[in-house]
């Protein structure tokens, strides 16, 4: 028979079992934290109505999405979970619990151009908290709250929450009479690490921005030094403009409530050159670094919006929420091989039968299991040699081997893989799990 | 501003927090199950090369396939989880430790046409057994004592696996000279249960099977009694053909392995009228009916097959496996208010802080997560009322209000939202979550 080359699609994770072990345990750490603050699941479908779905969208996304006929549907698939959350809450508003915090552990899809590092098909973990009409800025400083527990739970102690207003950025624009030019401004001083300061004066020159305005900016993006030193000197700059106080003052308050939610100082710093997408976000947000590896960018980001659902309802709803891109984010640390995991493999224990009565091992195992191991009975004919293989490459962390004497003299010897130690033991589950 | 109305397309399920809490439940029992019996997690792309895919298919799943173009590449999502995990073993048999255990969970898509009940989007719950060659009859017994301890896990009792082996169909066919006609035959064998014994022989006589031939399809498939009962009616039969002969020695070895995998008589049955999918299966099969909602139809089913991934290599792989089709099961016993449900809400306890002082309630709040209680506190700024009646509408069980005389005397009142009644306590998390 001809046979089709097996192939994957480039730009899609496709994960051997050992791999996608750790990737399941950093899923299941992300969903179980999201759980322990309350929020409600939520599982949309992949495919949605092209209309619904790109009702917002435009440029880049518009480009970049899978979107196809399927009979008489004009048909797309979910490129975030953000525009599937805002049909869903305008579709189900009167079904919901307001504040309705939902977390979405999905796929999502994005045509890109393929290169390393960089998914098509990609995982989201999302979380927001949507108010009816009004949610009170405290939301905001919960967030990075569960941010620190979330990164601690997976294995990091070195990370930085940043925190930014969007009000402060936009109000410092709006004083200076520069709020038209504001993206490309944004999109200048962004360059300050890589060009100097020399070189953005000039750039902000050539786009006419005069020279009074540019020692504001200038005076801005240099403000060093702690979260609470920032602050000071925000409110020394002396900018009369009503959206940067509302942004000052915000930015004030969600400060001192994260310290209340208990977030370290190490773990988290007011940074003013954070921005976030342009037109999403409208007040507080945030993105988060692994010191020990920026290079991977900010790990987990979102920020506080005005109105979740405006394209599908009049309703009212602002929100706050973070993404994580988990593909991407899993990618970068396998290869970097810093992925604690609490386990290597699925099966705690392999159990080799060597004996022409299955009873007993077949018994035990079901014993086991009931006592929450995880446990394989090897079932097929092999040699030993071969068994014991099979539980090495599998990383099984332990094996028993039950012969005619094990189950005539009821006792067992329990080897620890990594150690080659055998420790004898009854043949009892209860006894066994204890060892394990 | 024009709104795009908030739809979900038809055949999607998409469900409220309330009930995608008992659907994760139920998924995570699954996944929890097939981990007990130390299955490997794969989790394949929804995407795939529709040359990949459609390597096999044909007929109505060519039909009901979402394929598209997306630049140069012809695209379609998959229909099952079984073809890529015969590209994934094809691809990386040399990386597999065999017998290659696997489990899958994980969304598949089908353009039936809509009906109740009826879904284009949906989950599959596979498992599969692979070996590389060869894979000894034993492992057909073992995928009965999964079932089993899944459905029991899922809180059934009442519930049939009906095993049947295809060699003795298809040997029965051989042997009365209708091998050719075999796939139409077990078609309309299949359907007795629905339109009777006479209705069967008609459509038999239609195919031009003679009376003889009929007589003998019709002893075979009228065979009572028990499993045992069955195999020796079998034997009796008389029938003179290998692959007849060679498929009740099967399901001799299995059904007396069943019960040494420890499935309860009353939870397994030969059933010698089940055939399951007309080409791909070659031996044992299996059906599951929970006996109070028949009209479920069989509610996990598969068997053994030959060679899982001829269409991509020439390596002989046999296999065993199972699939539960978990949108539909969940829907139909959602429909029937079935569903034993753990918990019905993901917060176990709500905080309602009444004090301006939020650090003791959310110092509380933290130390009840350390000691795995899923804590919110309500952020908000609601009326006493509405705060409750946000517990109860979301199924919360406990609350703990706090308030100043709370802090000042360091005890709070936990209160059972489902008896009422209120417990007062230290203001201390390990005696509030050894409460809960």
């Amino acid at each position: 028979m001809a046979k089709v080359e097996p192939r994957t699609l480039s730009g899609f994770m496709e994960l051997l079992p050992n791999e996608q072990i750790l990737f399941n345990q950093m899923k299941e750490t992300i969903q179980k934290t999201y759980e322990k603050f309350g929020f409600l699941p939520l599982d949309t479908p992949i495919i949605e109505s092209a209309e619904v779905l790109l009702a917002k969208a435009g440029g880049e996304t518009e480009k970049q999405i899978y979107r196809f006929q399927k009979g008489e549907n004009d048909l797309a698939l979910r490129f975030d979970l953000t525009v599937p959350l805002a049909k869903f809450v305008a579709k189900n508003y009167g079904s919901l619990s307001f504040p309705f915090r939902r977390y979405q552990i999905g796929k999502v899809y994005r045509g890109e151009r393929a290169q390393k590092g960089r998914y098509r098909e990609f995982y989201q973990c999302d979380i927001d908290i949507i108010g009816d009409g009004e949610l009170d800025l405290i939301n905001d400083a919960e967030i990075p709250s569960i941010i620190y527990t979330l990164f601690k739970e997976l294995g990091f102690d070195d990370f930085t929450i940043k925190i930014n207003n969007r009000k402060i950025l936009n109000g410092l624009f709006e004083g200076v009479n520069q709020k038209e030019n504001s993206t490309e401004i944004l999109r200048i001083i962004d360059k300050i690490e890589k060009i100097g300061k020399e070189a953005v004066i000039e750039e902000l020159r050539k786009i006419d921005v005069k020279q009074e305005q540019i020692d504001a900016i200038i005076n801005f993006i240099e403000i060093k030094g702690s979260s609470d030193e920032k602050i000071e000197q925000l409110e020394k700059l002396g900018i009369e403009n009503e959206t940067y106080k509302k942004g000052l003052e915000e930015i004030k308050e969600v400060i001192k409530n994260v310290r209340l939610f208990g977030v370290p100082e190490e773990n988290f710093k007011v940074d003013l050159t954070i921005a976030r997408g342009l037109d999403y976000y409208t007040g507080t947000v945030y993105e988060t670094f692994l010191n020990k590896y920026r290079e991977l960018g900010s790990v987990c980001s979102g920020g506080r919006y005005e109105n979740l659902a405006e394209y599908y309802t009049d309703k009212p709803l602002p929100g706050v929420g973070i993404s994580i891109g988990l593909t991407r984010l899993f990618y970068k640390l396998n290869e970097l091989n810093i992925i604690k995991a609490d386990k290597k493999s699925i099966s705690d224990i392999l159990i080799i039968p060597v004996t022409e009565s299955l009873e007993e091992p077949i018994k035990l195992a079901t014993d086991l299991r009931v006592q929450g191991i995880n446990t394989e009975v090897y079932l097929n004919n092999k040699k030993l040699k071969a068994k014991f293989k099979y539980a090495d490459k599998l990383e099984i962390p332990y094996v028993i081997v039950i012969g005619d004497d094990e189950i005539k003299n009821k006792k067992v010897k329990l080897k620890n893989m990594k150690t080659g130690q055998e420790e004898e033991l009854e043949m009892n589950a209860i006894k066994i799990a204890e060892n394990i």
